[in-house]
């Protein structure tokens, strides 16, 4: 007699999650072995208590991934890239990680030989889709529950079954649920549900107080090679020690907080508060470098191309492979994008105040906008404005202008 | 025998323009009509001091527009209702008024009867591709001057030859040239001519010292009605004067203060200060609120055509048909974006607190973001997760996934 | 004791919907209301025999709606306007009529008191999306009923149910299904169900044998009015005979003949022969004369619309606002797209011979396309070149060309 | 004494090009070198003759370089992958040639250690930005002279300065000008000079006569390997090979004749008869494969994408950057793209019968469109369908319907 394989079960440490160890295990009868795929925020403490927790709840094993360094380099790079916000506003904070989590939870799964693997995931947000398409895309074999959303309980019913079997209940009561990763956190609460509320100052979990007793300006720098940051202030860092850095430096000046309302990919609206410190940072330094190194037309052109790929992590279809092409061409926009970014920051502002590069498309120049013309003479500006006014004419002339 | 007919002459006060009312007079024994148009800016002082100056300059007659109503109908509101902001950052501070004024001088002219009309943009810049696109678009027939350009002199020898004839010179050497209107100001000077300085504090205009001795935070409300901005702190305003009265209330704070580095019409990169208060308000306040009535996908299709929109104001194409079609669009998705937006002004930041709105998308919903399902089950939730991973499923499984 | 509210069923005089007349009759003890939207490709005949089945069916009350103008006016004229073809191929010949015959049916139910409709689509493809979309969006508070989807029956069993209560059964076993409307037909068999046959010759519709006796060559003139088709060799019509013409002269010629492969709204493949005669020669018609009055720029706005329009007429999405802005933007693009096409048919070929216009922008230049200049001078040439030139220099220069 | 370094000389033969080689040489006092790139159409004959005209001309030496292979892996390769019609019609099958043909003209000058080149380009059409902005991106540090353009002599006045000398005068007089390559020809003449004619049918070149007795119809059956054609009927050919047979094997059927009317470079409505009986074929078999292979997400994406690198193309900006960029994402989209097309050919008419792919998602799916659900039920569908509704319900609630 064989036995019974493995649920493998994507743990967060939350209440949802919390439960499912052991309803999983008695419900199914097979072991149960939780897996949290790291992209960010944890501390060892946090790591440590994770992992205690998911045996004393009864998992068979636990495991957790690092998948921080696989997170910036197969999504947050090309964020950067694309300088992705959506809505002009929000860095896609928390949600673009799914992917990641749910391609480590299918390589765990296949690695252990699990048929079946769980998430807790409700029926009403985003992630149940994104956990979904990706684990459907990277392990079509697999099983795949989501017993959050489909046999719902209450919170009350799950704290009592707990309860009952005397596990360990994760703290309860807070007013604020706080998802927490390498590109900044978002907060929900009972403002959020409504739109038009602020969440109250106590509700900040990275930028608290920044205003109260505002810290004195700063300046730092910022380098990138080929669009991807690689030192700040002069030292050079890999890029999940670079983004933790310059979080720990911007939020203290209560940079990258805001508050999003969005349609989430089933259709309806949800507003959350954010705060992004290092993407924030690192969007405007990024985006500034840009302009002086891609030609008009480049800028342009990435910009729709970012805009498709930003609704493609927002909406879980990284896997599909028109993100690989959007990739492709966001990654051959980079080739120039090597230069430092100087930067001020005071409480609440994020100030440019200059960047170069080796590949400056300005320093190319022997023009100077509004000053001595060096490429071309009067006669050729006259030149270029009397064929840029060609079609607006003709239309005048076509329609009867006298 | 016939009076020569008259040169109408777009007039600023500056020195290239003020040079060109005498040397016009001079080269084609014509009279010289001065016409500045107000687009928003210039007190009754600046208007009226401009008049007498070019009357001293030996204009035969001067004449004032005041266009900043049309400026704002026929460009800025477009310009609102698309949330357009050149590099995710400027919002067209100045370039967008060109249109308005070359057809107010073609208007002026054609009124006087006069057949050529003079403007003193240089060969360098963005200004005379806009005037000269627009001049020919509204008034084919007319002939365009533009001497600055064509028959360039030194700005010393333009100063000697006003100077030879007695001629008021208007104020030299400032280290800043400065444009401004109703969108704000753009401000050049020596650190502009490369990448890497900002502006010393004291070369701004609307925001200087706004971090020195920081204001205390305020709240204000901004109410919209179709997209037009309608009332401030609940005061029913005109929109050139709400314009101004935010424009007062957010330079304060050093709000909508930045450098814009872009790719000119004619090709180069050029960088610009800019100060555009009231412009980042009221942006940004309209982009929240639209997000609370407006679907995802008028979000998106509208954000691809105000791109579109932006390019052609900025490249002076705002007589192409092609405006016209944007502006079709832009208007009509602004039919309920009506309701308020509660803003927190805090130096160099601006945070969106709130909106509410008759016709919210959020308040319609009986479901609500990661709480309980009111407009589906788990089952459709369950279906939908399926039916969306469908294509990367299928991807997966073509490509030979196990 | 009142009465039982009807159930309004959307009845084609398919299998499907005939079983379904009396099924919900016994299965919810309610009257059944059938009503047939036409939207183009019913004769006199088959109209009057759809009613007798329905009643024979036991259907309470048949209602017929004339809804082709409409279906004009609301979609196939945008459709025109926006030059639309899926996958540059495939006029959306079929599909686009779901959303007029499902605001209809909404109406009628309204009309009629009735709190439940009912539609015959089945689970696999896109007519209950698109059904259920605008029903939902039109009249949100009718319950709607999709039987052939929830509570599936095989064909057999549906033929056994009419038989055994002695009710007339269509017409069965033939080797095609086909869908028919004022937009053309599609055609699926076990052909389309894979991807690498084409159609026998005897399956086609309305095109079948032009290949095999072929017609001599013929021409034809047809005048469009502000994007809208108005006369056809001379002869005013209104839109839907002149469809009806058009495709009458262009079907004998095989003209608009092909097989779409494309995406389905639930995300698979799907494959379908379609004969679309009257769409070719006016898309084609169309696009040719647009060329000739919009400039450069509306004609590359107007396409990036027009391809998010088709999409939401195939996704089902017509009743969301995001195609109120693009059908804003489409007649805006329209109010010079007045002219006449000439026109050469031979068989399973459209030549467009001419375009001419009042507002032809060819008209009104005084240049000629490789001849003599007349609006601009070789100077002026030369120095739009040298400007045209200036990004892709720099750039050259900036990565260290020689 | 140093000799004078030569002036390099894109040649091709006609009038323009002829006059040259002496008046450059006279002008100049340099010896004059001629190039002629060949990007197709050419046979050894034509080759030959070219030379030896060039030499009687007065060439201090002829060079011929076969382009024909790079021509169609740097340009005709990806807008295969992009399916690039201007218009939606014109295959660009001239002028996509000339950044090649700038690019080996400019290599050839320095190779000869030349500083200066020239062009045959007049002042009117695209082809002297195409040649300009190609220049002077390849090697901006090249004098380049257009002196048909900047110094320009009448027709006459050429063929006298010709005679003059005794030096052979290309044939005059046809009343049309042809542009022959790779991709196809166009074809000029007093009927493309208006809207309203078409060619008569002598003034075709490739296809004449192909109405007039009819061919019999044809299979034939293309291979791609990832977007490249790669065999004709089962026999596998190099691009340049297989690109020229199916040109003999389509024209004689009257494929890919048309005219086209769209917008030069300059601003202004230029028409131009085309055929282009291998693009044709070509793009629309790759087309169609694409639809077996790509997702949805796939094609929308770089439909988008490719219209900008048709009309960088159009335009001669195939060297800015931005289009490097659009090429990496045409590559990645294409990496599945492999499989066979079944074509039939008929005069005029182009019929695709099927395709077949290994990577067909058609074939990956256990579902069938509009036949059995196989990846998903019943119920999974009406999610989907209730949640697609969701957006456009909010939409009619918030606004008060019923």
């Amino acid at each position: 007699m064989t036995a019974p394989t493995p649920i493998v079960l994507a743990f967060s440490g939350g209440l949802d999650t919390s439960f499912l160890v052991p309803a999983l295990a008695e419900r199914y009868g097979r072991p149960v072995i939780t897996v949290t795929v790291d992209t960010g925020g944890l501390d060892e403490a946090a790591r440590r208590e994770l992992g205690e927790r998911a045996l004393r709840l009864g998992a068979a094993e636990h495991r957790i991934v690092d998948a921080r360094r696989a997170f910036f380099d197969d999504v947050l790079r090309f964020l950067v890239f694309g300088n992705v916000r959506r809505g002009a506003h929000y860095p896609l904070s928390v949600g673009a990680e799914r992917a990641v989590q749910a391609r480590e939870v299918a390589r765990l799964a296949r690695q252990l030989g699990a048929t079946t693997v769980a998430h807790g995931s409700t029926g009403a947000g985003n992630d149940q889709v994104r956990f979904e398409v990706a684990l459907r895309a990277f392990a079509p074999e697999l099983e795949v529950l989501a017993p959050v959303r489909d046999q719902p309980l209450s919170r009350a019913d799950e704290v009592a079954f707990l309860a009952a079997r005397g596990l360990p209940v994760p703290p309860q009561g807070a007013a604020y649920s706080v998802n927490r990763g390498l590109w900044g956190a978002t907060i929900g609460g009972r403002e959020t549900l409504g739109s038009n509320e602020p969440l109250p100052e106590a509700a900040w979990l990275l930028t608290r107080g920044a205003f109260d007793a505002p810290h004195p300006a700063e300046r730092h720098r910022l380098a990138f090679e080929r669009g991807v940051p690689v030192a700040w202030d002069g030292e050079a860092l890999d890029p999940v020690t670079l983004v933790e850095r310059v979080e720990a430096a911007a939020a203290r000046f209560g940079i990258g907080r805001g508050i999003h309302l969005g349609e989430t990919i089933l259709g309806l609206k949800g507003r959350v508060a954010f705060e992004a410190p290092a993407a924030d940072v690192l969007l405007t330094a990024h985006r500034e470098l840009e302009k002086l190194v891609l030609t008009g037309r480049q800028q342009r052109l990435k910009e729709s191309v970012a805009a498709v790929y930003g609704d493609l992590v927002h909406e879980g279809q990284l896997p599909d492979p028109a993100a690989r092409d959007a990739e492709a061409l966001l990654a051959s926009s980079q080739e120039r994008v090597s230069g430092e970014v100087d930067l001020q920051l005071r409480p609440g502002s994020l100030f440019v105040e200059g960047v170069r590069s080796p590949f400056s498309l300005m320093a190319a120049s022997r023009g100077r906008y509004g000053e001595t013309t060096g490429e071309w003479s009067a006669a050729d500006a006259a030149g270029f404005c009397r064929l840029s006014a060609l079609p607006a004419l003709l239309h005048a002339r076509a329609g009867g202008a006298r």
